[in-house]
């Protein structure tokens, strides 16, 4: 499933600017009242350029505008992003503004705009501050650097109610060549299968053809980004994409061959990862929840069993109370709309405290509710549900759901 | 919709003992640590009975029985129902269990064991204690009573973290006779469109024919029962069971004519109320939350609005904190999955402070922030979506999400 067996891959330190030939650079422009807020990420040739978008049928001006630019262009050659404000739901208007932020890089850069791809994420309904824009974009313009810093910077500048930066970075050998894959993303609340208020922009200076770039790009985000949930609201904004610039010198991949195998496999430890620490850093979350969901009679079946435990309210409350009610847990798998036998089913936690069965065969398992409690302390719970009915599986990602989730959110925009 | 206009209909006190002939009880047993919790409704005549259950795949073992019931009998004169344990997920032991309830019933009430329904509610896995219910269900046969108050005692009996007993009647005129419709319900978590930890037991004294009461029945709870969320949480107990005993004496309802659509409308209305008060009491509720769709292109179109509306988080969030964040409500509608044009789209918000247009065309309409947030700080919230796309339009009842919510949830078992 994750294609990592057998390819040797190495983490690095980084993000978008660990591959070669990527330059980037974060400020702050004056659209959020202190912190830095805007980003940008350029690669020194034109690269193959894909991604993933929000499937709301309220898409931001910016989504937009790069759904269209990948639809008539092969390439792109930079990405500029800013929070705080979503340009979402802002109408003619918020169409120019964005137009006027991707000519605003492209003359900075010195590129055509149809070389520019454009994020942005925050409140939505308000136009963009064109003033800060414009001028943040110059700034981010000569402040590009391919330093592991500039990429930090980066990914610092995208953050809205997230608290810790996004970033990660791989590399991996394709026919004794070293190809590097890396990126950033944010996304803390809105955050739901089928994308998020979630940004990312995963960089590579891998050779591939852009059929196959597209390809890898719909296999990796359905099994990662796809899969997270904090609050099942699915955003006006989400944005994933890809720039492969093809400065590792690897020979083009063209077919799915071995190399094809083992730059997915780089690009799903890259956006699985970045996902897991969308997840984890949920809104107010104490903890990521991990769900997977073995033995189900197909992975449809498994993905939207695994997506209905981590999406429950009160499956994430008690989660968060370190309380071992199953029933929830067996209710939520009761109601996703896939077909099981209640009466065969399995389920067991596992965190860094051990590991318990709760549930024997759609029954209560002679279990410690103290050491049960105690493996759900952990930062990170694993709850695993065995259907025993086939040969598939999914895991799914999210979080628990606290005070502070309601307090961030009951009070959002001032 | 609401098939009311035109029906004389009068609001009355009481509840499952307002219409003739129906007694009813609630004792405290013994399962719950003092609150009172067993209830018994029962009617002097075997009435026709029909119910809707849990679209759950786990399915409690009284929903079970009652689905086994109804299918196979056309009357039933008995309902006993516990609240604190679920007699969920409990295997043959349970099945057991909530058999030797329904024949400790009917022993008690000197009837056949195939004319007791069951309900049960409250923590998910545990065993009923069953000395407890057989001695409770005694203390029920003896202390049936077809007073006000008595209804008022089996409905307070019901209540798991409801903070209010919910109960409501009405009577209509049938050709001249007097006919009474009365219910009680309780459900306040896990509650979610396709039922809820819902239990709601209706009866009335009309005359009607078990397969057009099974229509009623089908009709009303999907746009009322079926229409309310606290918390997607759809729970493994849902039970909605009428008996009509016909005791009013009004000629036996047997075809689709005008004393049908009389009848349907009181059903309706009792339980829209019933519904609108579950919603109003969700777990940790500060507020009701009405959200009407109007012009969409189907009725189903709006009822996927209207909920996907209701349901969401930073929605919920938003109005426990008097936001008038109307970017997450057209977010919400834009991820529902109906589709629609988002640039046509009003957004107005109703209550007992005043109406106001926060969306006009899908941009943000010029209001007052102060003016919405006081709209927004009553006790019940009205959001209506203009579609500006068909004529068909639905309503959907939630409530706000809150710190006590999680609060509640966070160590329910406790």
């Amino acid at each position: 499933m994750k294609k990592s067996e057998g390819i040797h891959m190495e983490w690095i330190d980084g993000g978008v600017t660990a591959a070669t030939g990527f330059y980037a650079s974060g400020v702050y422009a004056g659209i959020k009242k202190s912190r830095k807020d805007m980003a940008m990420v350029y690669s020194v040739v034109p690269a193959t350029a894909a991604g993933a978008f929000t499937t709301n049928v309220v898409k931001a001006a910016p989504v937009r505008w790069d759904i269209n630019l990948l639809k008539d262009n092969e390439k792109a050659q930079a990405v500029v992003l800013n929070s705080g404000v979503a340009n979402a739901c802002t109408g003619l208007d918020g169409e120019k503004n964005n137009e006027c932020m991707a000519t605003a890089a492209a003359d900075a850069l010195d590129i055509s705009e149809k070389m520019v791809l454009t994020a942005s994420t925050g409140v939505i309904g308000k136009q963009l501050p064109m003033d800060a824009i414009t001028s943040g974009v110059k700034m981010l313009a000569e402040g590009l650097s391919d330093t592991i810093e500039a990429g930090t910077m980066a990914a610092e500048s995208i953050m809205t109610t997230d608290t810790v930066k996004k970033e990660v970075a791989v590399t991996i050998s394709l026919d004794g060549t070293q190809v590097t894959v890396g990126g950033m993303s944010k996304g803390s609340g809105m955050i739901h299968p089928n994308m998020a208020t979630m940004l990312a922009v995963i960089t590579t200076d891998a050779a591939i053809s852009k059929e196959l770039l597209n390809e890898a790009v719909h296999e990796v985000v359905h099994k990662t980004f796809n899969r997270i949930s904090v609050d099942r609201d699915t955003s006006t904004n989400d944005s994933y994409i890809v720039l492969a610039n093809g400065l590792a010198g690897n020979e083009m991949i063209t077919k799915k061959d071995q190399a094809y195998d083992a730059f997915v496999a780089a690009l799903y430890a890259v956006s699985e990862s970045l996902a897991k620490k969308m997840a984890a850093d949920g809104e107010g979350a104490t903890k990521l929840l991990e769900v997977t969901v073995t033995h189900a009679a197909s992975e449809e079946e498994a993905e939207i069993l695994a997506k209905s435990v981590i999406t429950s309210n009160l499956v994430k409350t008690a989660v968060f109370g370190n309380d071992a009610n199953w029933g929830r847990i067996l209710c939520a798998l009761g109601y996703s709309g896939a077909s099981f036998d209640p009466d065969k089913v399995d389920i067991v936690i596992t965190s860094s405290y051990g590991t318990l069965c709760l549930v024997k065969d759609g029954m209560a398992a002679d279990y410690s509710e103290e050491e049960a409690t105690k493996i759900l302390s952990a930062d990170a719970v694993t709850v695993t549900a065995d259907m025993k009915s086939g040969m598939e599986f999914a895991t799914a990602w999210g979080c628990d759901l606290t005070y502070d989730y309601v307090k961030i959110n009951a009070d959002y925009r001032s």
